[in-house]
């Protein structure tokens, strides 16, 4: 190693802070990066189970709460853990301290509950690296305006630590999960999946969007932004000191950084989506906005969507939302029945997502043949499809997911053999 | 009712929101009070058992943690009580906002976990109340020179409510406790224990330093200087709206107050007191000195203390110090056995301490004649007796505590018939 030492912010999510002898095996992770020459912040979340915890008191007093008190009362948990985590760090002898949101402080925007981050002061925090000790700010939180604490909403602790990387000018933003990378589809369904070393903010956005569970996409389009390098790895694999060139989890980083590229960096999936389809619309212009703006106004989230005009001169649009979007979307489309003047309506829950991911698609065309081809080869009817520049998605029978997962697994040569 | 609204602050401590169904039940109570047409500050403290739960992670991480991890950890206890009962008067259509003591701000020395209230600026929580708010702010905690958080020690919310009063001058602090006043003495010892109406500052301080467990001393301490009235009342009992001339609890006052006073307010006992006998020491000047000095100096406080000269030259000195100093009092005896040249040591943790207090007995003479006549006829030793302005207390062996108490109580005729 040489030059200046290199700065590494460290994130801990729920469980892997969720008891007492979880924050005494992250004190020691982080000392050993401390130990390896590099200066270190970290960034906690809440102890498992305490945000839901703090919410099961804020709506049992009132569904309808103050976002403003709800805010006070969850930043509690991370502040905790930051405490606790200080305080196992010196008893290893590591200098360290603990920041709430306000301490840092960490500016946000004034919508509570869900707040945007402003601005991150950094000069506290690197006063503290300077003299040695390792910062511990409270992720998930800042302050508002008014001076008042916000949270940025569930799964901000990763966006936290993103930012935080941001305003030190950290080399490296390691996110510590229950899982030790990303894999090129999820291992549960496909034993043959691979870990992928690196892979480019674009992709990882569209595979945190489609349903890999594993970055908050939010943190990743700001560290794509931000240029921050995002390592994603196991708080629970007890691997050796985590230096550069021996990275054992996998990196989101930029294209430019990626020298070998493939064509198809992974495949999501996703349950969470629900059909609807509108039936028998007298065929006009102007069907869509008719549908879709009131969708728009009830916050209902729509995504793939498919028009198909009939031999009738009726027109058919099927398209999809969240599962949970699926009541109010069907209120919606009750209520624009008379101006619509569709048939029918129809709903179907048992649906599936797949999606094909890679920056590689864009210069070979074929992507999509071998899609659409394995898929037809399992007789797998595929319901609608969506493409973007660098994702294929369709929409298939909820009972075919591990089969086609399986199958676009193979053959886009992601098998590990 | 006349003139501007009355200005109360309402304190409850950690079993009065214990859980979300007395959280809402404290909110009727601010309610009322509102409706009333007070101008009301809310003071709490953590939820039942929850300061022991944040205290226990910080021990079990680390006996000798860092204070200032330890304050900014347990102070989330009454951050969340407060933004809880925020919510809570909100949905009962109360205007609120919760207050952390940085927020407000209250301003403490930098003795993390035991730290001193500096100032507080009121000019937030008065700018709330007149937009007809109700402010609840998180008790037992401040921030500290530095900017980090700091607490004021277990039993700090009644100092914090007093100190709140004080800086937005309020007309009375109301303390809500598990008891509905403050009594001639302990109502499980004596059943004929009356509530009083009335007690003065220097009463009370003499009755909660000597075990009557209501109010906390360093409170009342501060009551006195800044001339707050603090009334001690139940958070149980469901009594009506509380208003000036119908208090249902006791009120905390100046002498000035008290038109009728009496010879002895109240009698308190204190079972954590330990006695150590230091005998036959050589009788020479500076044994006090040589004895007390290290004793101070490792933080153990000394309570009567009896020198006694025997016929053979040699001096005795007894002395009480609390239960829990007892075993570091023996090491500072050892320790200077060889200077002091003292031939024995016994200690005796089976002792009561037993006080008569009253501002009466200034004026009166007889007040320690009674005592000592009550407790002869009883044939209950006395063996240690030290006195006061206003009070009288005497060591007895523990087993005589109930006896004495109520033959004491009966003498001043204290009793209620």
């Amino acid at each position: 190693m040489s030059g200046s030492a290199p700065r590494i912010v460290m994130k801990f999510g729920g469980t892997s802070v969720g008891d007492l002898d979880r924050i005494r095996a992250v004190a020691e992770r982080v000392k050993k990066q401390k130990d390896a020459g590099c200066d270190v912040l970290v960034v906690v979340s809440a102890m498992a189970g305490e945000t839901n915890r703090l919410v099961g008191f804020c709506q049992s007093l009132s569904p309808l709460h103050d976002p403003k008190e709800y805010d006070s009362i969850v930043a509690t948990g991370e502040q905790v853990t930051s405490g606790l985590l200080a305080i196992a760090l010196q008893k290893l002898g590591v200098p360290s301290r603990s920041f709430a949101g306000w301490q840092v402080p960490i500016l946000t925007d004034s919508a509570h509950g869900k707040a945007s981050l402003d601005s991150i002061d950094g000069a506290k925090l690197l006063g503290c690296m300077a003299e040695g000790m390792v910062p511990v700010v409270a992720g998930f939180q800042g302050v508002a305006p008014d001076g008042r604490v916000s949270t940025l909403g569930r799964g901000g602790s990763d966006t936290s630590a993103v930012a935080l990387a941001a305003a030190i000018k950290a080399d490296r933003c390691d996110i510590y999960t229950d899982v030790d990378g990303i894999y090129t589809t999820d291992p549960r369904i496909v034993p043959k999946a691979r870990k992928l070393d690196k892979i480019t903010y674009e992709e990882m956005l569209e595979l945190a969007s489609v349903g890999a569970k594993v970055l908050q996409t939010r943190s990743v389009g700001l560290a794509m932004r931000e240029g921050v390098r995002v390592q994603v790895l196991s708080s629970f694999a007890d691997g050796p000191a985590v230096m550069e060139g021996h990275l054992p989890g996998s990196l989101v980083v930029d294209e430019d950084e990626i020298v070998e590229k493939k064509l198809v960096t992974g495949i999501a999936y996703s349950r969470d989506e629900a059909k609807l389809s509108v039936r028998r619309i007298p065929d006009r212009p102007g069907i869509a906005a008719a549908i879709f703006g009131p969708m728009s106004e009830a916050h209902v989230n729509v995504d793939m969507i498919v028009q198909s005009t009939g031999a009738d001169g009726t027109t058919n649009m099927t398209f999809t939302t969240s599962k949970s979007d699926l009541p109010q979307a069907i209120n919606v489309l009750e209520s624009v029945r008379d101006s619509v003047q569709y048939e029918e309506l129809a709903t179907d829950p048992d649906i599936v997502k797949i999606s094909v991911v890679g920056t590689g698609m864009r210069s070979h065309a074929g992507v999509a043949s071998t899609m659409f081809r394995t898929l037809s080869e399992r007789s797998i009817n595929i319901q609608a499809i969506s493409t973007s520049e660098i994702k294929i998605s369709v929409l298939v029978a909820a009972e075919y997911a591990e089969l086609a997962v399986r199958a676009l697994h193979t053959a886009y040569g992601l098998d590990n053999v």
